[in-house]
């Protein structure tokens, strides 16, 4: 049994790593830590979890850490980097489901997060938890820096097109809608459901901190002239990211064959038949992302749907996904229950 | 033109005073204040009334208000009863759209409000601006108690069955629905939409501040055994209430008749033809009460479904019609607008 | 293996009952059925289905039936009466989502369903499948009549009360709301979502299927005189039903300590701490009944709160809990996923 | 006061339609017609009109809407072209709300609408009501195709840019978001709260019958090179469309100071500031376009974001403004209200 503890699990990224990790066979869930709600029950705050978790929230306390096999960092960004020295040096392994270390340059990270970094020398060794892009890594990593949801959803649609060098790198643009969670479990105006429901808005359009993340990764499969534009839209649901993704083809190639065969064997990435519309809620607490590539325009535009559930693929779930392939289990462990609709 | 002033218009009610005053053709907004937005444009804080409203917000100052004819204080509880006396002392007359003049008995409010009353003097001659119920008394008024949401629809739905003596008093039974909006623009975890979205919940059940608002009333029209049960939930959408009332017979009386007949005139209150289901969507925007009454069971068991706008005919839209008929206007005034369907 | 064969699997029971029997260790699912979509691929009806079922709906051949060793019918009502004696007669046992078998007394069914009864003689014999009320006859039922949602969530709340003849039994009140999943996947303009969105409305407050349904089994419970006001609310989510219980008392027990003792040892009834308010969403997509009871009125009103998941524990998951009765399996076994939330 | 009758009001269009007629100062509503509905009082089917709709639905009956001045259809496409010769010939002026007379090429207009059309002599003649463009033509016309709520939205919003040149005509792009209500008042599993709940989805990728109508008209403004993908997408939310729109920057032009002058003195388009986002329910239930446009990527890349209430502006309001415009009314007679928010 693999001995889990998680930092900062009073969030949504947090609750929904519990749900998962409560039926996984393989873990053994042995500390569970909050500033805020030390002493609380974890089932006190979060119903859905009576019956399934027995612990309560206790304050962090990196040397009880030391224990377990791997450490989940499900807290705000800016905390896991202050004790991920600590916790690697004790052979802890750490999944960062935060931002701290997703982006490689130092200056980038800290203009974007508005922090100085607490240890820049892990930047480089962290690994991308992106199984369908750097599984091998992944496999020995000791760091992870786990996925944002906009960036998983973005680049899974991307990749393909990328790595074969069919669209103008320059064009690229990704008109991403997501569902309220994905601000969090804080207490925010402008996240009431009598503000944000029954309607829509873009935000962030001048820049948003998953704009650097993705690029870094898009520039890594597509060389650094790649550019794209990113704008993110807050849609009155509370799960599920839309990813609508638009190139400029360079070839004739048929993208359905390019996009099934890219993703052969995935276990969690679901290429719909041609001419296929995926809706959000067909991926609702699952770890899948499915995606539907359309060709237009007398061939020259790609339109690419792609869909995930932004506390599953988009955080909690592909942390469990990237613990799976750390430990060695088959790495759909604990993720295999289906899509709830409706 | 009547000359108004609003305090603390940064919140659901003072938006929505905002969006029908401005198209009154009988007001002229003097002044809106705000602590926490001083110096904020009306229109950068809420867009929808761009090109409606030119002001900006101010701080608090009372010796500024007494300009005005009329001032609402569309505040939190406890804000208005500290500058009440000092309004009415300059002829202003004041509209409390709060809850800081609605209890009588002073040690009643104190005990459910949690904190002193700073001017009990007025609790006597402060009116409940129920214009069904005490018109003749608004007319007069300096001082005015703006009902609570809550209160509103379950006093108009029971009000016919208590003034006539119909039913059992003891046992009432209001079990009440209400959108989020009802809970204010505060940024609360139980608020946001990731979280009372898609969800239902009863809240309060051992006891609601508008529990005692609510028999007060009713006790004033039945007597002092009135005695109900009132159970509050929240709601999934964002504006509107809908009570669903319970009540014992006592008699054999058609309750269409007297509900036809309680409410004959009145230009807010509309009685649906026998057998209908109101549903919240029907009010929406507007300062209507639309009311069914069924009668079930052998006879026996009157069932009441009672729907209103809160923040209209539940709070700013009443606070509204107070003020029309306050100062000799037509009741409707500025409150004609249909309901926004879908 | 239990060999299952499923009936009418287009609707919402039908979809439901396929994402919980998919991951079900004991099942082997052998065939689906349904006439509109008879040589549709079910994961092309449910894209949530993708990669966990291979089948496709076929044409009702209750000859092709006969191999299973139950079926589930997941039809519209009346149709589960017409090959009901034919499975049956075959073997297989039978577990009637619908309507059907729920009702003793065959005049009183074909009131309130408006059509003849097609195998009266079945009535006597059918087990109404609430297993916290009749477990033992589950057990070696060969007809389940599986409850209703509002019944599940109603009985299962007044259950203990009435047992112990603890309250009035003529003036009870079940006020209750459900999600409009409850209305089915029906093309009707009252369910859309800009008709049934954003609003809320008590419907059918005349007379409802399931008020006879409610009545029949807590006679059985509490005696010939019981009777109930019953009256639903159709409220903007997609699943959840929450009853709102209102009973006088007739003693002065303890309610809390007695719904804990009597629903001891249930693997799906939750019994909150004292001065709880379960949402429903604290049981989405799971078999849970959560109950609060409080005690109001200077004791003598008993307010019960009770929700269910009315595709899970008020519709398919029961099923599979009563399959899994019926076949001498642990009673959780698929059930077990916690909650989704949010 | 002019004289109105109105064609199909059963549908969202319809009822919204009589949400503004009904305070409108200079009009009497005279005839409504459904065919569905014959009989039915209005208010019985749109219960937010009781108190200001006394008339029922009649049969379609064209010589009795020979009395009025104008005629309003708002029925489902290919219904207004049956009767448009004959209304126009006894000198009634016609707005149709749907789509039959939008497109000029007939041959384009019948392969998108999959049927023939019955007056094409009156396709050239008919003026696209888009009175930010076409007010001149708007005036004297007889024959008005009421814009579609997508082309408006995506129209607005690239207008300066397509007038003046700014941006390579041959690779714009609309992502374009609608709430539910632009499906209509009609029963479709697709639109159900249950289907189209807490979800998102794009649709129609290969084709959409809005992109002709676009297309028209941004040829008619920036040449017949003009190329648009264009994508839309179904939002969980009941009305409002967000066109969030991309273009390639040909020129150095402050984009902001272009959008401000161009909208100069229109009474319903409303830029926003630098910097801005607007949300769909800042137009909820008016007439306003609100636009806010923004220059990335170095400056060449214009993103723009565009919200209308597709049922006002996006439907009956702009015909309202239309019919204003045709009888030298104030343009803004009856569309004054402001925005719902919350």
């Amino acid at each position: 049994m693999i001995k889990v503890g998680i930092i900062g699990g009073t969030g949504y990224t947090g609750v929904e790593l519990l749900r998962i990790l409560v039926t996984h066979p393989g873990v053994e869930l042995s500390i569970i830590t909050s500033r805020r709600e030390a002493g609380t029950r974890v089932a006190e705050l979060f119903p859905n979890l009576r019956d399934y978790v027995d612990l309560s929230f206790t304050e962090l306390n990196v040397a009880k850490l030391t224990d377990c096999d791997v450490v989940f960092s499900a807290t705000p960004n800016g905390v896991a980097m202050s004790y991920a020295r600590q916790l690697l040096a004790a052979g802890v392994r750490l999944i960062d489901i935060a931002a701290d270390f997703r982006i490689k340059e130092q200056s980038v990270w800290e203009r974007w997060y508005q922090m100085s970094h607490a240890c820049p020398e892990l930047l480089e060794e962290a690994v991308y938890g992106l199984p369908e892009l750097y599984r091998d890594r992944i496999r020995n990593a000791r760091l992870i820096a786990n996925p944002g949801c906009y960036p998983t959803a973005v680049i899974l649609g991307l990749l393909p097109l990328l790595e074969t060098d069919s669209v103008q790198v320059t064009t690229l643009i990704a008109d991403a809608k997501s569902g309220v969670s994905g601000a969090g479990r804080r207490a925010k105006i402008g996240s009431l459901l009598a503000e944000a429901g029954d309607s829509l808005k873009a935000y962030s359009v001048p820049g948003h901190r998953h704009g650097p993340e993705i690029h870094q990764v898009l520039q890594d499969v597509g060389g650094p002239e790649v550019e794209l534009t990113f704008v993110p839209h807050l849609v009155p649901m509370i799960r599920g990211i839309h990813a609508t993704l638009y190139a400029q083809a360079r070839s004739a190639l048929d993208p359905q064959a390019l996009y099934v065969k890219r993703y052969d064997g995935e276990p969690f990435v679901d290429v719909l038949p041609v001419g296929h519309h995926p809706d959000t809620r067909s991926v609702r607490g699952s770890n899948f992302c499915r995606i539907a590539v359309h060709r237009l325009g007398n061939g020259n535009r790609f339109v690419v749907l792609s869909v995930i559930d932004n506390l599953v693929k988009g955080a909690s779930g592909q942390a469990v996904q990237n613990m799976n392939i750390m430990f060695g289990l088959d790495e759909s462990t604990g993720l295999r229950s289906p899509p709830l609709l409706p």
